[in-house]
Formats: structure tokens, sequence, C-alpha cells
């Protein structure tokens, strides 16, 4: 046997986390702590690799590991699988590299059978204990393994109810659970016509392969695709020596977390349910107590508890999230890991830690995910909002944040209306992973159950998501689509507001404002902004844009889209004059119209930016964008502007294009009207100048977009140079200006060196880029980009995340032809790209001078820009 | 002084071509040779780069230069400029590396001013002569220099025959041309401001920038273009002593070729007339007279003229076209250049040199321009529909071939007829260079003037157009756009054809059949298959084209495509009943109809090619292509095929995609409904396995179009194994084939190594490739590439001819990376490209194993592939 694929909790460690899993090496590391972990064994990454090369099979040698570690385990705990005196029970659970909470399937109450339950009756004294345990495994075996619907399990449970007249699980009688067990029997035969499997070895081995399986199933590979986690890491199978939790009142099971992951206050922050197994806990059916009340309830047990948890702390030096389980008043740690927490607590935990001395200021930087940020930099409700507000119902504040929105009763719903660019209100009783891709299109979620460690509470914190759970306070019909709140009905499509700092539902659309950056974020900010080599600027076409993005610390504006100023309401009837113009006479006229306006714009832009760098980039969208593509606006149009019907449909026609994106647009419209360029050139220039009386002393940056022939660029270059020369001599001021250009095309890369003679900078347009390399448009890809990632053929969304093979050949191969032109090339980034964190790690590496993206992002693109260079140092790459 | 940029005759020679232009090299070779040659001086091309980039100025350097080589040819000659009694006179023609005919501008008769024409009425004792040089020259500068319209100069012309009572011009005495010379002169002064220049020197020095100036005039930028000509190369100026034709009855001018250039029969072949200057014969406005009969008329020129032109014809080692002029009987060479001639003359008289030992085949193969043969591969008109049809009028046999379409008579209506996709005669009294467009827009040309060496001949011969030429039988109203011809008028739209191998016009549409390559062209041919390494192959759908492929010496097939089988009446409504399929059953159930009819398309196309390699594309285009776009085609659609109109229009509106281009096609089709794939799949392999029946052994190359990710390939490709493998394993025979991509997509060239793991051949579909890597499609880029011609952008289109630089940047980089993992990759092009001379000599320079072209393009392509290795070879590269 050459390759070994299961070990023994006693036989790991944490540094095994690729070959073991999270969760495995964990559970190896506390048991070389000596920390009491029931014992089991981990069936590795590899084995579920080889499973699926091998065609969805587990190799014969996999087996005979199992069992033979099996063995081992029998020994360490003494008791035996299949024996009704001293059985051993296990827990199958899945665990991959990366956490992907709730997403794959677990088995519990596995070895149990027709022979040892009744062992268990007696052993305990506990026979509705047994048949309970042995219930719910029939239930969980059938679902997983045999993916036989629980809803009709459910049925069965709700058809002996009724029968007994009882409506609690908790009412049924230890004989009622025995004939539910018989009857579950029943019903598995009946569907997979063989009896219920009685040998536990075989359970054991199909438990392994279903939880294998249920790596691939469609709610993983969603989760994968929006973490980015690889396809090919695969998951290990963790067999765990059975803990009861709901033994009886001696018993219980919760989670905990070393710091609140909702603030990152230091204290111990969790929930128990005493008599319960953990997924009642997880699942938020029952609503739990907090984990100080332990301390009133088992003393000893919380004590010992406490101080597990605080080692564990310092030995992974990071905040922990453990699972415990108390059988007959003896603590078990089931699990622990590093806890996810909110963007604020990770921020105030990462300072903290550096103030403990437990970590330095890079590791801190390292240890917040830059996506995270996002929540700390949408808005929050204004103070005048709230006051003036009914607050409808208070729930958990489950993750931070403020959403408003339209009420939704199913994640498909939310996707469809998110889909339509509402903003939405995700409502549930309770979320499960099918929710997932809903919660994902949500501004906010709201439960009726479950508290702060259920799922959509642990979700909606990973994604940044506001989210108010457990709100008993309002009634759910999710069958009919509405709810209850303070006696009020709201349905699907109406307006409320809730506040995930606070747990309070508010109905209606509430005003926000703005986050800011101030305390330990700034502290935090400071550290990333000391590590990073790239710069970062934001893309703005408005002042206020432009002010937000300074006061998220923007270095600069990476791009400025004047297209979006052409649309405003007071120029877009100039914008149209010019468009229908005959002759270039008439255009020049409409374009003196627009002359003065653009130049405040620019007045206002520079001013905001107060002489940091700003690229303007010439107008770039086809001209039939300002023009109504129906017939009768046109009509409307033609009537507004004093020309016939007739003439403006020609216009309309004219401009019609088959693929717009490979169309009419960019430097081409310079090309063929030099005077557009040289009006923006003009407004440019003038602004500038007219700025200087403000001490404001600006170099603009000019750029060309979709430039794919270096005559091209020479060609509007000359434009733009013999209208700003001019405008400069004719003033007294010494003013300095850049011309630079996109590269988005294809060709623009692969030519960059000629290019580069006349570019004096270069952003990299990584949308066009990807679209024109990749042949698919970004409008028309969604139809089939589904199934891309469905056959796996796809791992994660281009346009969101920079591929870095393909199109990031050519961004490389561009900087480095530019480079061998022009040495001191400025090169940067402006595509959405900019504000992605695995995308500016590659910006990084090809060593761009910065990126620019929306200015909510530019946090994450600073702390991104620094974890980037803090690893390229520490993998000793050179600069 | 450290450049030259004046050379007199006597310091050049025919290796300075790239200096002296391609007649002032010519006239400098025949003034070593020691020929009778009006002696001159060049301005080089360089001058007139340097023109340009001096932002069109002639520098101080230059004029000095040429004023000191204009004293040298003073003393050459023993003439003086300006001087009455023995004046010199000069002419000033373009010339560039390149023959460009027509498309520049000259000046005859510089030198003459008031004083000097009575200086030439003395001397010449001809006043008349002298008076109608000087208005000639007045008109000829006016326009060329100072861009007065010649109509103007006709105007004063007709008023003064008007007020004389005459019809002609040789009506005209001294008298009357003396007073048409004053009044010239007034009409200048008027216009311009400023008496007309009296100053030689400062006639000449204009006249030289306005040579240059033609360089760069719409109609030379439109033949540059055509010809692929840089627009950097500039032209050269020659300025010579002037010799006079127009004398009287004792000179003479006339042009002749060493053989006949439209059959390459071995005989002095051209035309003079007497009395008359060199653009009267060009012009065609009288009818010269044959060459052999100036044998009568002066034997011992003509002796002298035979003598000359046998041993230029040795020296330059290829057939010469040659100007002369007899002035006073004595003979003078005004210009030799190698002929422009027919395909059909190209082809003797490379084989007749070889022969005659003039020059070996590989020369013989480089002396025919590829694109030439095209000529020889268009049908001819069937005996039976000649049989049948009248002759309406016969001209000269100008330019071979036959022609058949509607009758336009302007250029510009020509080329708006053509676009929209008509046949087109382009009839016009004579042709003249402004007609260039229409000419090549045209499927024939039919002038009423001018005889085989006007100017409508020589272009048609050069384009490979048929045309005949000098058809004074029919009567054309251009203004009415009507001609009449055996009585009957024909109007715009009307059909006739025309035979330019017999002069003959034919009125309503031949029937025309196809080429045959037998003889000459035969061993032409084999000559140049013995030089060449690459592969041709055809792109053929059907077994006709097939065979036609087959006939013109393709080696195979190299793009097939489906989709083309899809479209055809039988199948349309089974594609549709596959496109508007609810769910994958029921597509299957329109595939199973398909199938057999796809299988009988692939059975014909093995038979057809008998062994040879056939590459078949699996479906390309985007569905909706199947289906009708508009609301009346669609509700009749709907009830064809028994569904609602809603249903159908709701599919037609789910497949809209915003740019088609980029959308939902290709592979990803495929990927989408792999049932697609099978099916194809199957019908190729059962169609395969079918023929080997009639002993035709084929391996089929199943190509995956619009691959961009290796995953994308594995995963289709996995459909064509599974499917074709088990075919074959249920058949009884050993069946090969090979699973390869397109292309086309500039990410699949950047990661060819990792496609290339799964991909047996790679096929670049550089029309596509084109379009993604320069971001336009071509369906929209027509409306905005003129700009980029006229501002010289670009120089050639690149969908015609492939873009080097970025495009072959591309598919080098994809070779190489392709051959990197799978050293014996099999690489072709199958986009237009793969059928044009420059871009298969670049695919020869990469190493790509085949190119496939249309099939009448095959001969072209295994000539151009002879002399991109030929080339190769001489310039010493290693293979």
């Amino acid at each position: 046997m050459s390759k070994k694929y299961v070990y023994l909790f006693s036989e790991g460690d944490s540094t095994m986390r690729n070959l073991l899993g999270g969760k495995g090496a964990n559970l190896a590391e506390m048991t070389k702590l000596g920390f009491p972990v029931p014992q089991g064994f981990t069936v590795t990454t590899e084995a579920c690799t080889k499973y699926y090369s091998d065609g969805k099979k587990i190799s014969p040698e996999i087996i005979a590991e199992i069992e033979q570690k099996l063995e081992q385990l029998e020994g360490i705990t003494g008791k035996k699988f299949a024996s009704a005196d001293n059985p051993l029970l296990v827990s199958v659970r899945s665990g991959a590299r990366a956490s992907m909470p709730g997403m794959m399937d677990t088995i519990l109450n596995l070895g149990i059978n027709d022979k040892v339950v009744e062992g268990i009756a007696e052993i305990t004294g506990n026979p509705r204990f047994a048949y309970d345990s042995y219930r719910r495994f029939i239930q969980m075996f059938s679902d997983v393994v045999k993916e036989l619907p629980k809803s009709n399990f459910e049925r069965i449970i709700d058809e002996i109810k009724e029968s007994k007249g009882v409506k609690l699980d908790t009412e049924l009688t230890a004989d009622d659970l025995k004939d539910m067990v018989a009857r579950f029997k029943q019903y598995y035969k009946e569907k997979m016509g063989e009896d219920f499997p009685q040998e536990p070895k075989k359970q054991l081995i199909e438990a392994v392969q279903a939880v294998f399986r249920s790596w691939d199933n469609p709610r993983a590979i969603v989760y994968r695709r929006m973490n980015d986690i690889p396809h090919d890491w695969g998951t290990a199978v963790n067999v765990q020596t059975m803990v009861f939790g709901n033994t009886g009142n001696n018993s219980g099971t919760g989670v905990a977390f070393t710091r609140n992951p909702s603030t990152g206050e230091k204290e111990l922050y969790g929930e128990f349910l005493m008599n319960a197994q953990g997924e009642d806990v997880v699942a938020g059916i029952r609503t739990p107590q907090k984990i100080s009340q332990l301390k009133q309830v088992m003393p000893e047990v919380y004590e010992q508890f406490v101080q597990i948890a605080g080692k564990l702390e310092k030995h992974y030096r990071d905040m922990q999230d453990m699972e415990f389980t108390i059988e007959n008043g003896k603590l078990y740690m089931l699990q622990t890991r590093n806890g996810k927490r909110t963007a604020q607590a990770a921020i105030k935990i990462a300072v903290d830690l550096v103030n403990e001395g437990l970590i330095d200021k890079e590791q801190a930087v390292l240890n917040v995910d830059p996506k995270q940020l996002d929540a700390l930099l949408h808005p929050t409700f204004s103070e005048q909002a709230l006051k003036n507000s009914k607050v409808l119902a208070t729930g958990l504040a489950a993750s931070p944040g403020a959403g408003t929105g339209k009420v939704y009763f199913t994640a498909s719903d939310a996707v469809d209306a998110a889909k339509k660019g509402e903003s939405v209100i995700l409502v549930r009783l309770e979320t499960s992973p099918e929710d997932i891709e809903g919660m994902n299109a949500a501004a906010g979620i709201l439960t009726a159950r479950g508290g702060m460690t259920s799922h959509a509470a642990v979700v909606a914190r990973g994604m940044g998501r506001c989210c108010v759970a457990g709100c008993g306070d309002i009634k759910i019909n999710e069958e009919e689509k509405y709810f209850i709140a303070a006696g009020k009905r709201f349905n699907e499509g109406d307006y409320i507001s809730i506040d995930g700092s606070t747990g309070n539902v508010y109905e209606g659309r509430l005003e926000t404002i703005e986050a800011k950056m101030t305390g330990d974020f700034a502290t935090f900010m400071s550290w990333a902004d000391e590590a990073r080599r790239l710069r970062v600027r934001a893309n703005a076409d408005v002042p206020r844009d432009a002010k937000a993005a300074v006061s998220f610390g923007a270095e600069g504006i990476g791009l400025c889209r004047t297209e979006h100023m052409f649309f405003e309401e007071d120029r877009i009837p100039i914008v149209r004059e010019m468009i229908v113009a005959k002759n270039k006479s008439q255009r020049e006229k409409a374009l003196d119209k627009l002359l003065p306006i653009q130049r405040k714009d620019f007045e206002g832009l520079f001013t905001a930016m107060n002489g940091l760098p700003v690229t303007i980039r010439l107008l770039d969208p086809p001209l039939h964008e300002f023009l109504p593509a129906e017939q009768e606006d046109i009509k409307n149009l033609s009537i507004e502007m004093g020309i016939s019907f007739e003439e403006l449909k020609e216009t309309v026609c004219d401009l019609h294009e088959f693929n717009p994106m490979l169309g009419h647009r960019g430097c081409r419209l310079a090309v063929t009207y030099p005077e557009i360029a040289a009006m923006q050139t003009r407004a440019i220039i003038e602004a500038a100048i007219n700025v200087t009386k403000n001490d404001i002393d600006i170099t603009p940056e000019i750029m060309i977009p979709l430039v794919g022939e270096a005559k091209e660029l020479q060609y509007v270059k000359e434009v733009i140079t013999k209208t700003a020369d001019e405008i400069i001599a004719a003033s007294d001021i010494q003013m300095k200006y850049l011309v630079g250009t996109m590269i988005e095309i294809p060709r623009a890369a692969l030519t960059a060196d000629e290019i580069a003679k006349d570019a004096e900078f270069f952003s990299f347009g990584t949308n066009d880029l990807t679209q024109m390399t990749y042949g698919f448009s970004r409008d028309d890809a969604g139809k089939f980009l589904d199934h891309y990632y469905d056959r796996k053929i796809f791992e994660s969304d281009p346009f969101a995340r920079l591929d870095v093979t393909g199109v990031g050949r050519l961004v490389k191969m561009a900087a480095e032809l530019g480079r061998s032109t022009r040495p001191d090339i400025k090169l940067g980034i402006c595509g959405e790209h900019g504000g992605d964190p695995s995308s500016i790690e590659f910006c990084n590496s090809v060593g761009l001078n910065y990126v620019s993206c929306s200015p909510y992002r530019v946090p994450i693109a600073r702390l991104a820009a620094a974890q980037a260079e803090i690893k390229r140092k520490r993998a000793g790459k050179s600069a």
C-alpha cells in the first residue's frame, strides 16, 4: 500500500489540513493537545479525489484501510461495532480544506441496527432515547445515502402523532418511536426493494461514499463558486465516536466563540441546549441559552470549557469557533476552527490580537478577508430616519448593516427580483442551505426562527449581508407569501427596512447614511497601507463619488467615464443634436454648447480631488445608446427635437449595429468625428487651467478608449495634443498633461510595444478585454454560463475574477511589451477586477502601478493590495 | 549635403527601383544600355517621403539639387530652360516603386511661356504646334498644380469652336490657338489672382510638388489598398526632355509589348498613332493602328524598335511594355517595364521563357501573380448557350473571361448594386481612373471607345475582370442611362453577357461552364507543386464543391460547415423542431430524424474525396439563425409547425442576443445540448464506416468550433469519443478518427498549450480571430473602416489580408504553444485568409501544415504557397 488514505485522529495535526480537511486536522490537533475529543479517524481528501477519478467508485484498498482503522478505533474506545453489549456508534461528517458550513451531508448515530438499538435501550435504561436515535439514523441514512425524500419520513411522523393525538415529538413514547422505526424500515424496503442495512460496516462504507458524493451537490458547487474554492480539492470524511447530548438533563450540546463574532469583543460568546443533539442548535428550531448561563447549570464543565477555549485561542492565535457536547456530565470537544466573524469583529480582533502581542501587524492584515470589508462600507440608517420610523418588530442582531428593499418569501423569487434590479429583503421562517443563492441576491435577510448561530446568521455574516434572525414578533405565511407584524399585513413586494446591528425591523424605506473609517478600522487600514506597493484609485464620474472615494482613501481617479455626463438631463438633448447633425459644422455647433457644461464637470472633479491624479476617458459608447429604439419613443423625441420622424428614424437605423460591442465606439468615434475629442480635450484643459486659480495643481490624464492599432492612437493623440497645446500656449500657465490609452482589445495587448510609443500610460480595461479574449459578451453569456458552471468547465465568473491563464497572459504580455518601449510607463487597471482581491493579487504580481475600482471598494482594494504584497514577499519572490 | 535626392538618368540603374521608382530606374537602365532615351533626371522617392514628413513642404536643399541637375541637363541636351532660341521643354511624371498606371499626375511641355512659345513657332515653323503645346501645358498645369477644373478649359475651347463654326480641334488655326492661350491665361488670372507663371524653374518646382501631392489623391489611395502597396513608399518624379510625336506626319507615338499581353503569344504587340502625343494613345480617344503597320509607315524606325524590344526582353528576362515617340523620324524610348498581362498570358509567357532557357522553373513560378489565376478559374459561356444566343455587338477582346449581369452606367451605381449582391456589367463610353472602384465591383466591363491598351483594357486585365473595349457597335447615353445595340434599347438593370475572350456582347444571361486546368496551366502548376511545402485543402460543404476542389488540386477538405446542410429545405423544419423542443427527449426525437440525412451528406462527401482527409466542423451558428425574426414570418412558421404563435415568439425572444457574434454558438451549443454533438458524431462515424464498403479508407477529422478553454474542449470531446468509440466497437471495422479544434478565439491561442493536450489538430479560424482580436465585427466595421483607410490608419482590409502584427502574433504563439505540448499536432488555417497570397506567405513562415480555402482559390493557394517557400529559401531562412 503506497498511499495512506485513512488517519486516526492521533496520527495527524493541524499542518495536515489539505489532506485531512479543516475539521479533521483540528480534531487531530486537539487530540495532540490532550483535549477531550471523542476519538475517530479521517478518510483523506485524496481518497475523495480518487473516488471521483475512479468514476465515482470507492476502491477496495480504501475500504480495507477504513476497516483496519475501525478495528483500531474499537481498541481505543473499548467499544465494538455491531455489539449490543457495548456498541460503538459513530458520526460521519464532511470536512473540506475550506469551511463550507451546511453545504455537505452528515450522518449521526451510525452503527445502530435492530440488535444494537435494544442493547442501547438496556445499557442506558432509556429505550425512548435508543429508538429516537435509531429513527434519526434511518432518516438521515435514507436521505443522504439513498436520496429518499425527508418529507416522506416527516409525513409518517405526523401520521403517528395524529393517531396518538399529540402535537410535539417529545410527547411520543418509546413504543411510539419503536413503531416509527418499524414504519420507517417498511417504507425504506418498499422504496429500495431491500431491507434497511443491518450491517454497520456496510452502513459506514455507504455513508462515506455519500459524503464524497455530497461534495458535488448543486448547492456545494454554487458555494464553491461564490467562495473561489476549487472543485478538485475534494472533501475529507471524519468518522468519530458518537457522544450524546440528548441522554437526559445531565447532557447537552453547544457552540461557542472565544470572542464575540459580531462585535469582536473579548468575551466567551455562544449558546447551548440541554438534552439536545448538535443539529438542534445549528438548525435553529429550539431557541438556546446563552453560554454564560452554563456557569449556573454546570459550573465545573463551564470552567473546563473556558480553560480549553482560552488555550485554543492562544494556540491558534485567532478567535476560535468550537462545538462541544456534554454527555452525562462529561465535556467533549467536537470541533474547533478559526471562527467566522463580521467585518467589524474581524477588524477589532485583528487590532486587539496585535495589541495583546499574539500576532504582528502583517499577520493582522492577512487575517481579515478583504471582501468582508464591504459590510463596513455600506450605508446605515440615518438618525433622522430612525427617529421618524416605527419599529415593527425586533429580532436578533445577527449580521450588522442596514438593508432596505421589497419583501420576497422564496430564494428563487429573491433571485428573480434582484436580477430585475430590485433591492430585496428575503423573509423566511428559517433558512436552509438551499436558500443560499437567494440570500446572496438579497440586500438583507429576516427570519422568524433561529439564534445567532443559526444557518441564516452564519451565512449572512459570511456574505456581508445584514440579517435579523429569530424575530418571533413576525408571523410568516410562506405559502401565501405574506407576514403579519404589529398587526399589519405585509405582502410580497412591500417595502421594509432591517437593521442587522440592532435587530430592528421597520416599515417602508429608510434613508441611509455613509459609513466612516475611524478607530480600529483606520488603524487597521494604516497597517495595510504600510504593507502595500500598489496604488489604489477609484472610478468616479461626478464630484460626489470622487469625494466618497477620497474619504475611503483613494489616491486618484483611475477612470472618469465622460459618457455618464452625457446622459444627464440637461445635456442629452444637446448630445442628440450632435448625433443627428448632418455635417461637421452642425456637429460643432452642438459641441460648442456642450463645452461649457463639460468644462464645469471637470472643474468639479479636479476640485474634489484637490491635486490627486485624474484620468479622464474620452467618449466611449456607441452613439445609438443616446437615442431611443422603440417606434413610439422615436416619434416623441422627433417632436421634441423639431425634426421629422423619418429623419430621426433614419438616424436610428443608420446607427443600428449587429454587434454593438464590436461596433462604432471608443476611439473609433474620435477617428470619425475628431471634433468630439477636440471638444472634450478643450473642456479638460480649460478646466485644469481654471482650477489653478484655486491653487489646485493638476496634471490631467487624457485616456483614449478601445485602441487596437498604434496608428489609431497616433491619430487621436494628434487631435488632443494640437488642441491642448494651443490652449496652454495661449494661457500664461505651465500645464502638463498625459495622453494614454485603455488596453481593452486583445490586439492592443499584442502590439503594446508599438502602442507604448505614443501612450504615456496604459489602463487595462479588463471588462472588455475579458469579453473579447473569451469571445463572449457579458450580456449574452448569462444564458449559457450556468451550463459551464454545472459542467465544471468554469469555476468562477471571469467577469468577477480575472482569468489569469488567458486574459492575464495578455495583461502580462502588454505590461512587458509596454515597459520594453517606455520603461517608466504608468500601468493601471480600471475594469471591475480592480476591486477584486484575487485579481488585485495578480495585478501586484505583474507589477502594475495602480488599481482603480468603485469608491466603496477602495478599502477592499487597499487591503487586498497589502495582502498580495505580504504574500509575495513571504513567498520570497523578487520585486 | 548628406543625402542625394536627385539623380541624372546616367547616374542610376535598374537595381535602384526603390529609390528611383520603376520608371526612373528603367530609364536609367536603358540609358546605361545605350538606347535612345530623352535625357533627364529623377527626384527620388525619399524626396517624396521627406516632402510629407516636412509637412508637405519641399526643402530648399532639394530645390537646389533639382536646379543643379537642370543645369547639367541643359549641358547634356544643349538646350536651355526659358530660352526662346533653343528651348528645353520637359515632362514631369510620377514613378513609384510599383506601377500605378494613371493613378498619379503628369505634366507635359513644361518650360514653355509667352516668350518660348514664339521661339518654338519660329524654330519649328509651326506656330499651330507651338500654341497647341502651350495651351495643353496651361491646361495640365492648371489642373494638376492649381486644381482648376478641366471642364472650364473645355468650355472655353467649345466657345471658340462655336464662334469659329468648327467641330474638331484640328480645324482650329494657329491664331485660334493663340487666342485660346490668351483666354486660358485670363481665366487663370481671374481664378488665381495672379498671372500664369512665366518662370520655367518656378513651373518645375510647383509641378514636382504637385506630383508628390498626387501620391495621396483618393484614387491612388484606393489603388494602393487594392494592390497592397504601402502608403509610406512615396513616388519618385521623373523630369525628362520632351520629344514630340505631334510635330507632323514624320512623328508619332506608340506603346508596345514584346509578347501578346492577352494570349502570351511571342509577337510584338501594340499600337501607335502618327502625329500624336502619348496621352492620345492611352486615353483611347483616337483608335490607333497596330504596331506591325509601323513597318510600312517607317520601316527603319520599326526595325530599330524591334531590335531594342528584343534586347530589352532578354535583358530583363521578362515580357516588356514599352512607350516610344518618333520625333521627326527619330525613335525615342520613353519607358520600359515588365508588362502587365492576363493570367493566361502570364502562364504561357512563364512556361515559354523556361523553354527558351531564359529563366528557371522557380523563377517562372515567381513571375505569375497568384491573384491573377482567378481569371483562369472562373466560368466561360457554355457552347450550348453561345449557340442559342444572338451577338448584339462585337468589340475588342480586351480581358478574357465571361461575365453576365445587370447593366449599370456609372461606377458608383455599379458599386451600390454589387453591394446588394447583384452581378454587374459596367457600361461606359470609356473608363478613367475615377472609375476604378466601379470596375472592381463589376463582373465585367464594356466600353464603346478605346483600344487594347486603353485604360479600361489595362485595368480590367490587371483585375482579372473580363472586358470588351472599343465596342463602337453600341451607342451609349450615359446621362439617361441606356444604350442601343442592334436596334434595341437596354436600360439600367437589364441583363447582358460579355465575353472578354472574343469581344462578343450578348443579350440576357448566358449559362456558364467551369474552367479546366490543362496544357501550360497544368505544367506551370506542377512546377508550383514541386516548390511548395504547405498542403492545400478546400472549404467545401457538399459533394459538388468537393469535386470542384479536387479538380483544382485540393488535397483534402479543411472545413466542412455542417450548418449549411441544416439550412437545406428538407431539413430546416426538423432543425426548427429541435430548436423549439421543450426538453432533451423532444430534442433527441428531432435529432433522430436528422441523423440519416446527415449521414448521407457525409457519405457523399467522403465518396467525393475518395480517401483524402476531411475535416468536419460541428454545428456552429447561434440557433436563432434558423428561425425568422419578423412578426409576420414567425406567424407563418408557427402555423406551419402547428404550434402557437406565442410559443414560437417566446423561443425567438429567448434566443435573441445583443451581440450574436459573442453569443451562444460554436461549442457552447454542444456544452448546452451535447445530444447535437452526439448525433453529428454518429452521422460522421457511421458514414465513414459505410463508405469503407466501397473501398474508401477515411480518417474523419471532427472539429470543435469556438473553443476558448481547455475544459470546454474536454467536455465536448468526451461526448464525441464516447459516441464514436461505441459505434466503432460495435462494428467489425478498425476505424481511426481525429478530434481537433478551431483556434478562433484569442483565449484559445493564448492557452493553446493546454488545449493541445486534447486536440489532435488546430485549424485557425482567422475570420473570427480577426474580429475578436481587433474587437470589431465585420458586419459593423464597414461603417467606420472607410474613415480608417482615409486617415491611413489601416492600409489593407484585415479580413482580406491577415494582420501579421496582431492576429499573426496570436497565430504564431498558438502554433508554438500547441507544438510544445504535442510536437506532431496538425496545424491549418480555414479562414478566408487561407486563399490570400500574403496571408499564405505568413502561414508558411510559421510552419503550418496546410491552408484551406474556397475551391476556386485552390490553384491560387498552391501557387502562393510555392512562391512563399521559394522566397523563404532564397532569404536563406531555416526550415
